[in-house]
């Protein structure tokens, strides 16, 4: 399937590629995606290092409608998302003053504050578009096709509800779940056969250990007659071994 | 930190970024390569679409010392990796007979037929070495700097096990962890200083939402001597603000 309207994810932190922390915002923005009728086509891990930041964030927004960060805009020295989008631009890296302004008011209600190293979360590529934080106060951004959020998965789950407003809509990818206790090798050439014939419908086979239904064929595509029709297929190849498959 | 001991993995498959499963591969092998001493310096997520996928591995495998992939070695339509994996380093993808033969004696005990789609599992780049599956059968393979791995846990994991006794070993990452409730804000600075001191130790910090304690300080490197005196400057600066962290 060839979507125009697709997108990268580029998580960036040191946490991840160290396994000291698992990622829970790959799947959220997934799915939302989805949804939304973009196609998450690709997903990056980095380190916290500049050149390679600044490196895959040209290589992404080149490639991708919508590029989405994760992680690297908090206040300490291993935060440096912000600056490598500005430079990735060729922008100026500038204090927003309205950020700034609002940082102000809200760390003097809670009685913290405003140093050097809060500011940095108020200073952005010139020229960005804010993204709302309702959760912790200082904004992420997009610049261009690319949307900086946070890396802790509530915060940054708050501004996908403004960044989600901003994207194209695209026809809602639906999904269908066969779940069978087939031995893959036993229905492959079937499915294949079923794949062929629905070149539109994108069908995946997920075979689980030690689970019962241990199989989950899920098909995917846009096009709900279609889907179904599919589905159906996947259903009767099931059945014809003798096996009443659940569909969900 | 310049590390020529480096590594990629590449993970395959339509199902992590359509966001139905959620990847555990990552962080288990992060662990295991810091443990080994093998610095995981990125991740790519692709679709299963062979153009990108040869494409990613041709440009990861000229980039890094190591290149584990997990997913589509299975035996069904959407399982290519090992033909993407030939096309990658331009050699004839074969049956290899060795896997062939084991594979019919395996299929025969447990009553089962080696069809036309269980022997793509035993078809793979020529000239690769094989990698053991204690789990399930059928082996993954190492060709050039690449290691083609299945995309189930549990059987990536059994692989993993044969896999890491062909990687060359390099000075294992240590980690300390300084768990506080200080505000990230208030001891960036400082923090900030003795990252400044110490260029060969990684510190990073993360926030939790909702949790106690509330931050986690993570110092990461390969000399003892200089993570315990990092440690010891990042629990002083914590205790100066009156809290005794916890160091683990």
């Amino acid at each position: 399937m060839i979507n125009s309207l697709n997108a990268a994810i580029l998580v960036i932190g040191n946490e991840i590629l160290s396994g000291s922390t698992q990622d829970a915002n790959i799947s959220f923005i997934a799915k939302r995606l989805a949804a939304r009728g973009v196609e998450l086509t690709e997903v990056r891990i980095v380190r916290d290092v500049e050149t390679q930041i600044v490196g895959t964030l040209n290589d992404l927004r080149s490639k991708y409608k919508y590029v989405f960060t994760t992680g690297g805009i908090g206040p300490t020295h291993d935060d440096i998302t912000a600056e490598c989008v500005s430079k990735a631009f060729g922008v100026p890296h500038v204090i927003h003053q309205g950020v700034r302004q609002e940082m102000e008011e809200l760390y003097k209600a809670r009685g913290v504050e405003l140093n050097a190293a809060r500011l940095r979360m108020a200073t952005m590529p010139e020229g960005c578009e804010l993204v709302k934080n309702p959760v912790s106060g200082p904004p992420g951004f997009k610049m261009g096709n690319v949307f900086v959020m946070a890396g802790v998965p509530k915060i940054m789950q708050g501004m996908f509800e403004h960044v989600e407003t901003m994207l194209e809509a695209g026809k809602p990818m639906l999904a269908r779940t066969v779940r069978c206790n087939q031995r893959e090798g036993d229905i492959a050439e079937a499915l294949g056969t079923v794949q062929k014939a629905y070149p539109d419908i994108d069908i995946g086979s997920y075979p689980h250990m030690f689970q019962t239904p241990s199989l989950s064929l899920i098909l995917r595509g846009t096009d709900e007659a279609q889907l179904a029709a599919a589905t159906a297929e996947v259903a009767a190849l099931v059945k014809a071994r003798g096996e009443e498959p659940e569909i969900v």
